[in-house]
């Protein structure tokens, strides 16, 4: 990238600006674990405050817009400052899909009664790493450090196996009792919003290591997939290869 | 907005842009509808062919990001100008998104065997009020008409009645016959994500809608929702209200 070249003003505001974007990151990274421990102990009023805080993510959002406007306002940014700012409203954009996954995690706690099924007892520990994978790949953004976006992307292998290991489990629930069809298939959708926050997660990691290195990280490893959803549900590669 | 200030050269710079978003949308709109259609056929070869246009709305996404980054890069352009650069490819991010749907659709087709599962026959009346908002909005967008974008809003209603109607329906099919339980999930996820796909033609409308009007649409009808699941998934305001 053309760090060298900047002006340092400008360096110091694009700085400021990722700084945002990793608060955003920070907020939804406790959200997926909140969300997920809302959900566990059925606590409404927990599930109630993830909800609410999403709202803060949405308005860092609009405050990153309107700052990333204003910078490049001021000042005449070369064209790879202003990639790099278009990067940082890309991902802030990510982030905010990902608070959005938390978000829907934490409103389905009313509607599930899942005492009698097993695989809730994956779904904490796949919160936790996609939990991690956020907080990694921001950390890897704020210090452009592209092997830790490279393992960030490695983790999601992980997630995708977890969805695979509760979908299959969940099936098996609902066919052996129907009355555990309607919570199984609340327990589905967040395992599905877990996994798409890992694929967003890796979204942003094949970001960062693009910027940072110009060279594109190599196709994802799909043979996780053995539920013919998972796969369905891989985000595209952001650079579109 | 502060086109009145523009210079003609950004102004048609911009009207170029927005041309390629338009061209992106034109072929998710068409996507939807040909996943739907290889879906119902279970025409494996239609499906491998929507899969694989995905890849140009990936490459649009990339060219319209380069376009913007030179128009921002030439002359001076005032902030509100920037705005409307920034609103370009944010609602280019979200037809990304858009055709990734279809595209997961159109995946989901080797995997379906659902001949008895009757909700079937809904799916493609669904897909096609979808793929219709998507047209519709970013006509809205290219005309910056805020009534047409209100009008796609109201539309969304009528999607999130098709998903609820659908979600119940193969919840009663599972039930029925555990034999149904595989298919019957593949299909909720094909409903689950038309259902998204109005909601992201339902925050380009509200974009679309501030950004002629620089007033909020009010509060979504969210009564529509009955199962718990669909109101869970609807997206963010794009201004985080």
């Amino acid at each position: 990238m053309a760090t060298g070249h900047m002006i340092k003003a400008f360096d110091e505001e694009l700085d400021a600006l990722r700084g945002t974007v990793c608060e955003m990151g920070g907020i939804a990274e406790q959200a997926i674990v909140e969300a997920m421990e809302a959900r566990v102990r059925g606590d409404l009023e927990a599930a109630a405050r993830v909800v609410e805080r999403d709202r803060r993510i949405d308005e860092l959002e609009t405050e990153i817009e309107n700052v990333a406007v204003r910078i490049m306002a001021c000042g005449s940014p070369t064209p790879d400052e202003l990639r790099e700012v278009v990067a940082a409203l890309k991902i802030a954009g990510v982030v905010e899909r990902i608070g959005d996954y938390a978000k829907n995690i934490a409103k389905r706690v009313p509607s599930v009664e899942d005492s009698r099924i097993r695989p809730v007892s994956l779904l904490p520990e796949m919160a936790r790493i996609a939990s991690e994978m956020v907080h990694n790949v921001l950390d890897a953004f704020a210090a452009r450090d592209p092997e830790k976006a490279r393992l960030v992307r490695e983790r999601d292998v992980a997630v995708d196996d977890f969805y695979n290991s509760i979908f299959r489990a969940l099936l098996t629930h609902m066919m052996e009792n129907p009355h555990n069809i309607t919570p199984a298939t609340h327990l589905l959708f967040v395992a599905r919003n877990l996994e798409r926050i890992g694929d967003h997660a890796t979204n942003v990691a094949e970001m960062v290591y693009f910027a940072a290195t110009g060279a594109h990280l190599g196709d994802r490893a799909k043979g996780a997939d053995t539920t013919g959803i998972a796969a369905d549900e891989i985000g595209n590669d952001p650079y579109g290869r």
